[in-house]
């Protein structure tokens, strides 16, 4: 777990204390390719962090088509936001795409440390804020960027783990066909 | 100013303190419909309360379309969170589409209070992750509702509003045509 420790510790300065209780809270799992760690309609309310590894989060619609949300590599965090802050049932799935170790926090954990170390609830904070400005640009990723352009930000975004991550999983992150990815794909390798 | 005041101490139990201090940093105005109140690549990093009317964040892009980020009706925050929690420039415009009382408040100023102030950001902190659940959920609609459905969610969220927006904007929020709209609403009123 001391991947979270130490990324918590490169954006701020943790007493001996936080990081003492921090080592009681968060869970260590080692996942495997295809492993789901959250099912939708679960109420469980986590988030998960990357160690090494890829998740990916998704909804399945009625019809059986899967949307991706969200990818998650290497010191990133993932997670049903919907359930962790609030009363609804998870509307995602959460998979690993290969090998993953993973550090879990409850989120009922992360509020008593919230109430014990104000330092920690300001450095979460500063996060959230972050968190909001990556969303807001997804959205407008998402209404105003062609699929080109779009594939060329999950590029830039995802490049290592684009070789891990299936076709049509990208497709439904860039919300365009597996077929107009393909095409992408052909016209960037000729050009 | 008041609304901003009596919206936050729905929230939280504030001391006079707090309230002397907001009052000291909420700037009042009163906008008219069509009137900009944040041009697009603007270091300006502000948070606009809406006390009463409709506002409207909009990206414009290279051939001059437009699609909204966002609409924000009596009690909504509106801002641009890129440049607000980061060091980008605006990418979006922020206008008013009817008469409205706006009441503002920078950054730099909150910063201030939250150091002064560990109960007001610990109050933001839970208003940061409804923001980040409600945002997760406009992801996921963009990516899995119809045209269809995503009107009527639109419907939901701003139905006394739908008369003054006019039929592009509700359009390019949506990330549909104008035309497929059109069909949509005709479709509902003989259903």
């Amino acid at each position: 777990m001391n991947e979270l420790i130490d990324y918590i510790k490169s954006g701020m300065d943790i007493s001996d204390e936080i990081e003492q209780k921090l080592s009681e809270i968060i869970v260590e799992k080692k996942v495997v390719k295809g492993e789901v760690i959250l099912n939708e309609n679960s109420i469980r309310k986590q988030h998960i962090f990357v160690a090494s590894g890829c998740l990916r989060s998704f909804y399945k619609s009625k019809n059986g088509k899967e949307h991706t949300l969200q990818f998650a590599v290497k010191n990133w965090w993932i997670g049903d936001y919907t359930t962790i802050y609030t009363d609804q049932k998870s509307k995602v799935t959460i998979e690993s795409l290969s090998h993953s170790k993973i550090l879990m926090i409850d989120q009922t954990n992360i509020e008593k440390l919230y109430i014990e170390f104000p330092q920690f609830e300001a450095f979460q904070r500063k996060n959230f804020e972050k968190r909001i400005a990556t969303l807001q640009n997804r959205i407008l990723h998402l209404l105003t960027l062609t699929a080109a352009e779009k594939y060329t930000q999950f590029i830039n975004d995802y490049a290592v783990f684009e070789k891990v991550i299936p076709n049509y999983q990208i497709a439904s992150y860039l919300g365009i066909t597996p077929e107009s990815l393909s095409r992408i794909r052909k016209e960037r390798a000729t050009s």
